[in-house]
């Protein structure tokens, strides 16, 4: 009985740390070849494993795609949350915060950002990618808008629209997401640092 | 001598419209079932012709994927130039205009903007893609700031940057496509405009 407590738990550990394995092989893969030149052969030659353990973890190409979106939603999801505990207390210390974590260089880098439009251009004919992308934006735009509504509230601002303000700075980020990955020589990052807090201090001029 | 010279447009007129009838073809498939899944049998299918014509008229996927991108920015292109001649005089009717365009139904469709996000699921696998798309990003980057600048100088607006506004109205426009693709049945085409609006008439007050 000691001994099966043990190593349950730790047979569950190995097996996760395989699936994150094959999983962070899975998007190195994507990056380099798109989703389409991606082939279960090609992770487990990244991962160096066999293709038997890559079946055996997640049966299909299908399978092995959708929970490396789940992951690649779930880390930015982890590192939003983060960052929103860690930011200054008041809303406009979080909000710069948000908008500094999308362009930062461990999220904002071409590598990743391929991972990421690589499953935005399947949304249109996978249902399921299209949910969990959709998911981690509606609560990104709420907490967004949340942000905004306390601002305003805080600095009295009229003529300013929590959740417009919410939908131009996501789109903002988002856009320069893809000027990053298409432009990456001439994107400029202090650049887009600076157009988005020129944004925030001409809606919010109390506040940024 | 007259009858090759009636026939040799109008044989070349034939050959351009079935070309672009398979183009169109590959961008409905591309549409709802990515680039991964469309298939050349799939085009000859949609277009109503043989395999035999794809292959006449394009001789590989990979030559038709380019030509299809290199449309779809075609197409893009002679929007933006059309509208840039028929707007209003001044920079600011101009430059409103060109960002009513990104919004406009046509354009800011799913089944359109699926095509779009299926080529930059490519580019970083596809150093012909990201050149196609890099250059008519540039081109738009360029005429956007240099309509900015126009208004920054008839406004003398001080603190206001038309590089960097150019490149957040950029990516405005462009994160908005991704929302519209993503969360389409809560995606708000008023609420887009608003949000470009109030970012105008809060860089140029005295223009927007």
């Amino acid at each position: 009985m000691a001994v099966a407590a043990v190593n349950k738990p730790s047979r569950t550990a190995a097996r996760e740390k395989r699936r994150q394995q094959l999983i962070d092989a899975t998007m190195k893969c994507i990056g380099r070849k798109g989703i389409g030149g991606t082939t279960l052969a090609d992770v487990a030659k990244e991962a160096g494993l066999s293709q038997g353990i890559v079946n055996l973890h997640f049966q299909s190409k299908d399978n092995l795609l959708q929970e490396t979106l789940r992951r690649l939603a779930g880390e930015y999801r982890s590192q939003f949350e983060r960052t929103l505990k860690q930011s200054g207390p008041s809303p406009a210390d979080k909000l710069l915060a948000l908008m500094k974590l999308d362009i930062k260089p461990s999220i904002c880098k071409p590598a990743k950002l391929a991972v990421w439009f690589a499953f935005w251009g399947e949304v249109q004919s996978r249902p399921t990618y299209r949910k969990i992308c959709d998911e981690l934006d509606r609560h990104y735009d709420e907490v967004v808008e949340g942000l905004c509504a306390e601002i305003i509230a805080d600095g009295n601002y009229r003529n300013v629209d929590a959740s417009t303000t919410a939908m131009a700075l996501n789109s903002m980020t988002n856009g320069m997401w893809l000027s990053c990955l298409i432009s990456r020589k001439n994107w400029d990052r202090k650049q887009a640092l600076a157009a988005v807090q020129s944004y925030l201090s001409s809606s919010f001029p109390e506040h940024f």
